[in-house]
């Protein structure tokens, strides 16, 4: 396919002309052996690549390659593979599976290979690389018009590529980086046939053809709109960068409309384009309203497309709009990573992701390199153990090599969620190696969960009381394609499947997205100033029509013991009766309980529905109105539930799996207290780490709770009060008020015999 | 307490008091503070240490402290511990408790106490370290006298400090090494009065009070025997050390009785004492019959006492008798080990102990110093990261300082059981990073488990097939003080809980001791020759009269593939019709089956005994005689699982369970290959570990098996052969012989119209 280069010089302008007579002196005699044609052209555009490496950038890599660690070796290991896939060849098969099949996988492959060719081409200016990422172009653009709308019929937004848009997205998400690293290696026509046969209508096809994915405020949007732009700054079209920037005018889309995870389109039809889906899903923390799995995932396209527009369209400032939400974005994030780096799980969200993803390495990088090189930053890349190939990566390598790192140290912290922060929050309590997560947000958009008030425990990064995350295996296929399970929406999203509060065997807003996503909860009070005593106080009022909810989670330090313990305050307060369930997701195998339980021969399953039908009962007892104790094992540590309850409370021992027919549930404990007909309750426990045990010493140390009692000695409108009684006889008060939360507020009450005095919403007293 | 020096000397021998003069003209002014009284002593008897450390030693050690770091950070951390220990002061407490409980815990606490505090005071010669021996060890000796027999019931034979003598022995094995640290540093009264009032009651009572526990061979009699063999010889008692040695003469025991665990007591009557122990449960290749987790808890008296021998009585000659087998079970123990170090898990075994345990880390150090300085020792003695304080430990320390580490390499290897070699063996196989253990040993004495040829796998480590392991929570008090629970016998012990070929639902021997102990299974082939082709094959005709079974289990290398897979050949054959049932304890989450299944809306309990009341069903399917698989994921792998099957056979989706009111099974599932009225059958599957997947790339990568098909294509008398077709269409046959294992017999068979011919008793051919 070798081109007559006197045709081709013809159809130039006269300065390109000149350009390339000139480059042909420059190169000189050295590269007479190489196809003059490729070489041609590497003028033509001087401003490639521009979009996330930039000239400037490939400069100053080469000048410090082999001198900086952790670049090197990212850039060794992108090396090997991509010589390693070169040597084999690549494949660009007729698109036919869900996720986790071939053509999926293989179609999701092919562009990071793209991606990593392109920067290699760059780099190292070995036209292999530069080669390898045109001939797949090319045969892209060969299949692309032929395609039909892809034949899984399981998205509202089907692809062509992939069964969803969303995959078609990612796609090009990435092959616009590789574009823009080969842009100058590729002729004018070559470019043009790409841009005509492959960009411009993939580009048309998950926007204007797919409107219902990608006019909407979602992480599916984001991607969508990303795409779009990536490759219009790419192509310097900038009527496609407005659709990108501030998607498709003048559609009308039906408001009802719903995804397949039941949220809708476009509920308002207003909010649209890449802004707006800042704007929205993020609060001012940078916390993003579904929660930190799916932050996650936008994150790289938000940042990876703020890096093009840096570099690009710097006069649109997008780091600093809505006060720098993007950077603090990052931020956000690490915090909802435990001890491992983790994320929490809040919403739909699969176990096991964490800050190693690769989007968290562009985004950590991106956050060091234009956010002002915040020294603890580092400390995450240098646990990522890469960066990205780029000019961000090489800050990062460079701020490493030179000994800038400090650790990156995560506090207690609430980030509000909503807009305009106004719409409740996460708080996360940070004491010892405890890390206890209470969720009082909005809803989380289509992958919102009804788990209003719902807390998880962590310690050393290992779950302690859980959450239980999705019914999904991502892009395994054979759990139904790797999507989302029905056991996602009758299982996982329900009220009970959480350790939140359950009225009448009924989840939250009767689990209706419609309902739930009008509401959000409310902060009450979160301070941790005191690092002994950190306190996170929310309210719901929405959940169940005529009753509030009130949780109070705290740590507490006590001097006697070597960790901290949690006190958890659940306050329910209705017009009706009703029965109320709190569930208790414990992780581990149960030692031993404080009170006699019945075990039924074969497990009786709990309900009907709302996630009921899920639950096997293996166990029961009914309290005689004593403290109720679960010492349980787990990643041998030696924990303590211990619960006040009311006579005639129920226990229920149950566990995860009924109604499971394809075995898609994990079989997991839980522990469910009853209280029945009942307007007003308060479940009162605490959560203890007190022991450790050696499987190799075989050594169990401090086996036992260190709580003797606890007891709700006080519970009115105003004020809420728990005794509680150590081992070692030492007998605290916690004081809370349930209706002012203003720190300079004195309060004065008597509890048990004693007078209590305190200024702000609560307090810890010693009393003798 | 001082003592007057002019009296003192006056009951001396000349000479010493010349030493005396002597060391009191070195130690001169520089010790006048000292407590003279304290000093005079130390010469007068020159021999001591001698037991463990020597004088020999502790001049070694003094002149490379500070330069032998794994030594160093050692004698560090026990230092540290020990002081902190004398600061808080110690308790004596009255015997109230079962293991687990505060009056246990602390009397074992105690005795590794002193253990070190003994050593350190050799070290460095500082008296507080003695003083706290002494004034602990006078604590006992007024206690020790008091003490009526242990309250707690549960055991045989019951202990005075503890519940059990075997508890007790475990605190002479330890303090006399206390004893032998501080000889010199106690005045001979004071070493009249322990010895009167403590040291030589305290033998008696756990040999001639309690010939039940001292006259056996058992790992609890190894441990008496020791105890008083190491006390003897620290006191000079050629008597006592006599009784360790040989048993008690003269004894009669009631041959019928058994101990706790339903073992005999010494069914024969004739083999007592130490050496009896060693002759009667290892093998020639040093495998101890109860299993690698006793087998680690012996070691340790058995390697101690040695030492101990070797010092005193070198002419014994400990560590040459039966060949070496001492050292040769050091080699033993550590590859019956995993990757991690972890035990594989035969009979009674805790998951989680491993070659980190204290045991270990002296037999490692002891086979090393002792057994000819072999590097490969080093590198195990490294990964536990600290050493014994004394000789041995030095010449380790030293070694690794040295540079000498090997890796230690674990190969596939056999193991023979019995005191002759002659009963039975464990064959292991290390394919790849998987890991195969293959159990056709004798009954492993009171802690055998029932389950002849049965296996488990592993993969770097972690359990892929489990062996259930023992229900038990060593010394977790809250389970049944830490004791064996009741679901060891009427579960863990049971044939069903083993990935092991069940008749009629009746456990191998009707799971009677009586019965089983007196059989063994028989080796058939191991050979490791080949890598690629590894084979374990053996014979089991005892478990069920007239039912003869015969399992081969072989690892195959198929350059295709990236792991090898295991082929699994379970034949058995009746005079009779029966029911088999094979299960396989597979560990993770099921992804898919190749087959329909009928989930029950409530799980049924499997069965009514012999371990069958604790499965539940929870799906079951009736096989169409095609072959069943069954992928699932674990550790981030996934696997599969693919079984020939016979029209009708039943398919059972199990999990442990059901009749356990305490909650002290794990619920972890199996699968439950079923054949009805039968009697000659063969179960043939393989099992793959082709794929992974990553939580954090959610990535998945071969999640499908690689086996298109297997198949018996011939199974007689005389020879059985199963065809595999792989998915790139590669078939072959693996053929053995049934009868003949002659390596070198030749053999010719029609398979599937091919004429295959080989030499040995087994083949593995490819065909077209």
């Amino acid at each position: 396919m070798k081109l007559k280069i006197t045709n081709l010089i013809m159809k130039w302008k006269p300065n390109i002309v000149v350009q390339f007579l000139f480059s042909l002196m420059v190169v000189g005699l050295v590269s007479c052996k190489e196809d003059l044609s490729t070489k041609i052209n590497s003028d033509a555009s001087p401003q490639y690549p521009s979009l996330i490496l930039t000239k400037q950038g490939v400069k100053d890599i080469r000048a410090n390659l082999g001198n900086i660690p952790i670049f090197d070796e990212t850039l060794a290991a992108a090396q090997a593979e991509i010589d390693l896939e070169i040597e084999q060849g690549f494949d660009v098969p007729i698109p036919k599976d869900y996720s986790g099949g071939y053509t999926h996988e293989t179609h999701k492959k092919n562009y990071v290979l793209m991606q990593k060719a392109g920067v290699l081409y760059q780099i190292f200016d070995e036209e292999k690389y530069a080669k390898f990422v045109k001939d797949m172009l090319f045969e892209y653009a060969k299949m692309y018009p032929t395609l039909p709308i892809h034949p899984k019929p399981r998205s509202y937004a089907r692809g062509k590529l992939f069964w969803q848009c969303l995959n078609d997205s990612n796609w090009l998400v990435y092959t616009s980086q590789a574009y823009d690293c080969i842009y100058n290696y590729l002729t004018k026509e070559e470019r043009n046939t790409l841009e005509k046969e492959l960009f411009k209508p993939y580009a048309d096809f998950i926007s204007k053809e797919n409107p219902q994915f990608f006019n909407r405020v979602h992480n599916h949007s984001t991607w969508g709109n990303v795409a779009v732009g990536m490759i219009a700054l790419v192509m310097e079209d900038d009527s496609l960068l407005q659709t990108a920037l501030y998607g498709l005018k003048d559609i009308n889309i039906d408001k009802k409309l719903k995804d397949n995870d039941g949220g809708f389109i476009n509920q308002d039809g207003q909010k649209i384009g890449f802004f707006a889906n800042l704007d929205e899903p993020f609060s001012p923390d940078g916390y993003y309203t579904e929660g930190p799995y799916y932050q996650r995932y936008a994150m790289y396209p938000f940042l990876i497309f703020a890096q093009g527009l840096q570099n690009k369209k710097p006069e649109l400032k997008v780091l600093e709009y809505k006060d720098g939400v993007l950077l603090k974005g990052v931020n956000a994030l690490l915090n909802l990573s435990d001890a491992d780096g983790d994320f929490f799980l809040l919403n739909d969200a699969q176990k096991g992701m964490s800050y190693f993803n690769g989007s968290l390495v562009s985004a950590v990088d991106i956050a060091y390199h234009f956010g002002g090189n915040d020294p603890e930053l580092l400390s995450v890349a240098k646990k990522q153990g890469e960066v990205t190939l780029d000019d961000a990566g090489l800050a990062v390598a460079l701020g490493i090599k030179e000994g800038k790192t400090k650790p990156f140290v995560k506090k207690s912290i609430e980030l509000s969620d909503g807009a305009n922060g106004d719409k409740g929050a996460v708080g996360i309590l940070r004491s010892g190696n405890l890390e206890l997560v209470h969720k009082y947000t909005a809803h989380g958009l289509s992958h919102g969960h009804y788990d209003k008030l719902s807390f998880a425990l962590f310690q050393d990064g290992k779950e302690v009381v859980q959450d239980y995350g999705m019914a999904r295996f991502v892009n395994i296929e054979q759990k139904g394609g790797g999507n989302y399970l029905k056991e996602n929406t009758t299982w996982a999203k329900q009220s009970i499947a959480h350790n939140a509060l359950v009225q009448n065997e009924v989840s939250h807003f009767q689990g209706k997205y419609d309902i739930g996503s009008k509401y959000h909860s409310d902060k009450y009070i979160f301070n941790v100033d005191n690092d002994s005593l950190q306190v996170s106080s929310a309210k719901e009022e929405n959940a169940y029509p005529s009753t509030k909810l009130h949780r109070t989670m705290v740590t507490i330090k006590d001097s006697d013991y070597d960790n901290p313990y949690v006190l958890d305050i659940m306050r329910v307060a209705s017009e009706n009766s009703n029965q109320y369930d709190l569930p208790f997701y414990y992780i581990g195998q149960l030692m031993q309980t404080s009170f006699e339980f019945t075990k039924s021969d074969v497990p009786q399953i709990l309900g009907d529905s709302n996630g009921y039908q899920h639950l096997y009962k293996e166990a029961s007892s009914i309290s005689n109105g004593e403290n109720i104790e679960i010492n349980w094992l787990a990643n041998n540590r030696f924990y303590t539930y211990s619960a006040a309850t009311t006579y005639n409370d129920e226990i229920i021992m149950a566990r995860i799996g009924a109604n499971d027919p394809e075995f898609n549930l994990r079989h997991e404990p839980t522990v469910i207290l009853r209280k029945k007909n009942t307007k007003d309750a308060v479940f009162v426990s605490t959560i203890e780490s007190h022991g450790t045990y050696s499987p190799v010493s075989e050594l169990a140390v401090n086996a036992y709770s260190n709580i003797k009692h606890i007891e709700v000695v006080l519970n009115s409108n105003a004020y809420t009060a728990i005794q509680i009684v150590t081992n070692k006889d030492k007998t605290t008060v916690f004081v809370i008020s349930n209706q002012n939360n203003d720190k300079e507020a004195e309060h004065k009450l008597t509890i048990s015999n004693n007078e209590v005095s305190w200024k702000g919403a609560y307090a810890l007293k010693e009393i003798n």
